[in-house]
């Protein structure tokens, strides 16, 4: 039988609280499939700040180096809104990011048929929606060096950050993209601000000569990173799988997560580079963040959460049929009329955290 | 009388077509109404490339300076795909924008009634939508050094482009942002991404500083860029002003422009700082491209253009009076039914750019 270790980072907010949903489902994967988890826990993010002084920490960093995924709930709120720079929740997500090389991640931006209304567009520009982001997660002007703050002395400081893209960098997600692409719609249109920014003509030409070398069979597009911003509102089913930096990738994504009208509902899914026995390293999360005014109440959507296991069931584990099951359930509890309270609508059942955890463990 | 120099750049693709429309309105407020104007041409863009090989020629850039006011059509098209980076016909427009230092751009996303149909989001959502976006426009990554791509040998490049911005440079854009707040919603929301970018914690310290020291009366709200990109879809309405850097103003003033449907239709401003007379130097523009697929065919909208030089007569010339005038004579044609291909819709009449222009004169 299969065994594998999960790491459980719950973080801060509605994190640990849809975390413990997921926490079922592994359970009952490991009883009623042959597969088996370890499973281990950690602090992440706010938390580990109280705890430990700093937002993640090298006993938790060691043990997500170890295992063979990590499952994150969320990270941040406004109580940590003044600890200083180098210590906020965020930078333990990022160092995670960064050391585990995470270089891909994919989110998915799907609008589920029962959900359609949920959405602020009009259904039919939005009914069917399925892309697939793949954002660069450990380059660009999240990591480039110079950075800082520097004081100028009068009252006035200057800020830097730096944008770098490598050859080596861009033709590895971009190569994760195509690979995609042709397992879905055959389509990959990469972002960037080419006409503005070296690094992004740079972006453009290495993913042009990657496509001219190993993956002409896909269809390739090239779009301003602003253009693609204004066509994920007219016009979102134009696109099958989106790849583009990490700056673009966050605001991108985003976007596109929010068309749906349900990002409660959306996973997400980092990867590292495969090593000799096909095994990558990986990192799973909700798209939603840590939702602090509504934590502590059992209100949260547990789905994306679920759906993230079901991104590690599929991506870490090749477990395409236990993913398959996952995702059936999600649908047909939501076919019968089960809502949190963030998709709920007239004539539906509003049930809390925990009794979506249920239905869907009823329904697997 | 008051005597105006204007200086026209038609640019590229449809941007001649729609700025013969302006024209028209400019001799008729030069006959009609005590405003005298002298107006110049001079290209910009690719136009200027195939004529002098370079996006802006020296006699151009001091036509600019010395003008009251530029109103620009549109640069760019594949045409100039493959001319060098340097030289590109962007490079026209920033030099423009940098030489000028019109370090605030103001771009409006108005949906107007006759055409909230027009939107891909629902109509109660966008309905009475009136954002005013504030960009800084001559900072950030578009501008910062070092800049550029160096080869590493091997068929390996790296790209390079850096954020850089100081105090003045955020507080002169923050202000004019502030100003603009108490003539309408009286609230202003900063977007940066503090959580991840030192810049943007420095801009958003220098925000709150001068809203301490000098706009306590307006409200001020902090927002991550990536949480407005989804807000802007989620709930647009909760908006009134919006301020933010070069690139993430790049991307939001798109992402907000396509939420009225209509981009066809949206004007914008880029602004100086005022010298001790008051006056500043400024450039006008629609927010669409040059839409080369289109271009020389009489059928594009000419209303961004129009509306560009309303807030000429606004912002440049304290014609408010005027600005009314052509903002009323849109609105009329609009509810009177004309339709330029752009913003078509059952029951309305297509007409060409020209008959267009011919009714909103006849409306004048
Ligand atoms: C929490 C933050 C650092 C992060 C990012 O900017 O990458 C988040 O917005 C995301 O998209 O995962
Ligand atoms: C043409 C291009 C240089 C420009 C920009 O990126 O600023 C355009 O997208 C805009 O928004 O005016």
């Amino acid at each position: 039988m299969a065994a594998y270790s999960l790491l459980m980072l719950p973080g801060d907010g509605i994190g640990p609280e849809v975390m413990r949903q997921v926490r079922r489902v592994i359970d009952w994967m490991s009883r009623r499939r042959d597969l088996e988890f370890t499973v281990s826990e950690g602090l992440v993010g706010g938390c580990a700040i109280d705890a430990h002084g700093v937002p993640l920490s090298e006993a938790t960093m060691e043990q997500a180096l170890a295992a063979d995924a990590v499952l994150l709930g969320a990270v941040g709120g406004p109580k940590w809104d003044t600890v200083s720079y180098d210590k906020r929740p965020e930078a333990g997500l990022l160092r995670l990011r960064k050391e585990l090389e995470l270089f891909a991640n994919l989110r998915p931006a799907v609008v589920f048929d029962a959900l359609v209304d949920a959405s602020t567009l009009k259904p039919e520009v939005v009914r069917g929606l399925d892309i697939m982001i793949v954002r660069e997660l450990t380059g660009g002007i999240y990591f480039g060096e110079p950075r800082g703050i520097e004081d100028l002395g009068n009252g006035i400081r200057r800020g830097i950050n730096t944008q770098v893209y490598t050859t080596p960098e861009i033709q590895r997600v971009a190569r994760v993209a195509f690979e995609l692409a042709r397992k879905r719609g055959n389509k990959v249109c990469s972002c960037e601000k080419r006409n503005v920014m070296e690094s992004g003509l740079l972006w453009n030409q290495d993913v042009t000569a990657l496509h001219a070398a190993e993956y002409k069979d896909v269809e390739l597009s090239h779009m301003l990173a602003d253009a693609a911003a204004m066509q994920l509102v007219r016009n979102p089913k134009q696109f099958d799988v989106i790849v583009t930096d990490n700056l673009f990738g966050d605001i991108l994504s985003d976007e596109a997560a929010m068309l749906t009208g349900s990002i409660g509902m959306l996973p997400s899914a980092s990867l590292g580079a495969a090593d000799a026995s096909g095994r990558r390293k990986a990192l799973y999360e909700p798209v939603h963040g840590s939702a602090p005014d509504i934590a502590g109440r059992d209100v949260a959507n547990p789905i994306a959460s679920l759906l993230s296991f079901g991104m590690a069931l599929r991506y870490s584990f090749d477990r395409a049929e236990e993913a398959d099951l996952l995702d059936r359930a999600v649908q047909n509890v939501l076919k019968g009329g089960m809502r949190t309270a963030d998709i709920m609508s007239p004539g539906m059942a509003r049930c809390s955290t925990s009794v979506m955890g249920d239905s869907i463990l009823r329904e697997l």
